[in-house]
């Protein structure tokens, strides 16, 4: 059986972090786990078709551009995933519920995507504004772009969650919200791996 | 003319105690009424596909069955509306727009179900969280597994709102809530008649 | 290029105003612009099929005969849109995210009317509830049927946030909520063009 699960967050919820450790204690548990990011499938798309040659060229393309890739990508990753010989196949797509854009918010899981990419679980990782903040402090080349008050980052988090709530009844994958409190990155790990051996 | 209204709300709101007293006036108006519960035929599909045997096995079911499940009750559900005889019938679909689950939030009217039921309006019956909170307490054994703090029900409202807009915004359905209050069932079920009268 | 921008808002935020200026703008700079009221399609359908003589006869239409008119409204508008001559063609269709009714709240961008319109971008026009109450009072000719108190303005703020929210999730289009404050009429279409030319 393949099992997908879309992974969302805002910057600095540390996500990344979360599913490193639970890929690796998944794979140790005997599945074969492929950890996959939603842009990297973007830009090799963009690549191949030579409209992009790096990417930081993404973000100046048009937006019919963009969502031209964002189908592609999750029919990629899709196709991928299925090939996976085995039985007990763990798809995780690290992606976005919500993306800043000059334009407004857009949608990282929109109806085209989530028809594509046929999600079981729709994971949520979130964080206190606090937490948000120091992590953006403290890896401040990486967020440069994010760097944003509490006042943004709770606005964020909470429109996160309806773009989240509106991907779950496209699609009718479950939601769950998962806590990464600083420190706790284990605890943050094991409900996740407990979410994927529920499906 | 057919008229499908369904009927969404979190444990404790009296959601059944409104429709049923609602049901029984409508009949009483001369309307062919046929309130239906949306387990009641995931569970009969289940069993004529000798999946399960009892309505307690289905919450072990893999995610897929479920979903399965879900889509096929709701073609059920149309298919048998749609039958009815008569020139006024109203369907009455009892079911919730999100369940607590062991994954996560499951969306109990996500597209495929809503492309089979093809609802005109979807009815969310609520309740102040004390309300709630009392009607658990009254009915413990209903409730067991529900049975939460004042903080959980608040948050689970909210969650039921935008999970039945998300719903609504799918569908094309109108959106109606209708407060149930302590002692006023009737006045929640005149409500809820004079919006199916509307359609 | 053909850009399609929606614009929504609720009753008092200025959204008639804004989209004036906004598109006088556009056309000195050389663009194409059509400026299209949603209503007014609706409407010009449902008379063409002899169903009503006046835009009054239209609330009291069955539901079934309003999302008819909705769907074909948003398919003339589109097409209508498409057979504009020129590179740099620019439609703007006024409507609402959410309606208020006698049923209860009605999208008014559904799948249905989504899949027609294809939106680039949804721009969300909004107000502090103080401004929305006073440009309701001065203007109590017009508004008369939706005169409301601060609490019911503040509410149908949210609920049309979550409206817009789901109907990007839906269509793909990225949301950009623009703030229309008393006396920066300019300012709010200046944000307005800024994002059209993003496209």
């Amino acid at each position: 059986m393949l099992r997908v699960v879309v992974v969302v967050g805002i910057p600095g919820v540390g996500k990344s972090t979360v599913l490193a450790v639970a890929s690796k204690k998944l794979s140790e548990k005997g599945y074969t786990v492929r950890l996959v990011n939603f842009g990297d499938y973007m830009l090799n798309y963009l690549r191949k078709s030579g409209v992009v040659k790096s990417r930081d060229q993404i973000r100046s393309l048009s937006l019919t551009a963009q969502l031209e890739a964002q189908e592609a990508a999750a029919r990629d990753i899709r196709r991928e995933l299925e090939a996976l010989p085995g039985d007990s196949v763990i798809g995780i797509v690290d992606t976005h519920a919500v993306i800043k854009t000059r334009l407004g918010y857009w949608p990282g899981l929109p109806l085209v995507v989530l028809r594509e990419l046929k999600p079981s679980v729709i994971a949520v990782i979130e964080a206190s504004p606090d937490e948000i903040i120091s992590r953006q402090l403290r890896d401040s080349g990486r967020y440069r772009a994010d760097l944003s008050s509490r006042e943004t980052i709770e606005e964020l988090l909470q429109i996160n969650r309806y773009y989240a709530i509106a991907s779950s009844v496209i699609s009718g994958a479950a939601l769950r919200f998962i806590q990464n409190s600083e420190g706790s990155v284990e605890k943050a790990a094991e409900e996740f791996i407990k979410v994927v051996e529920e499906i």
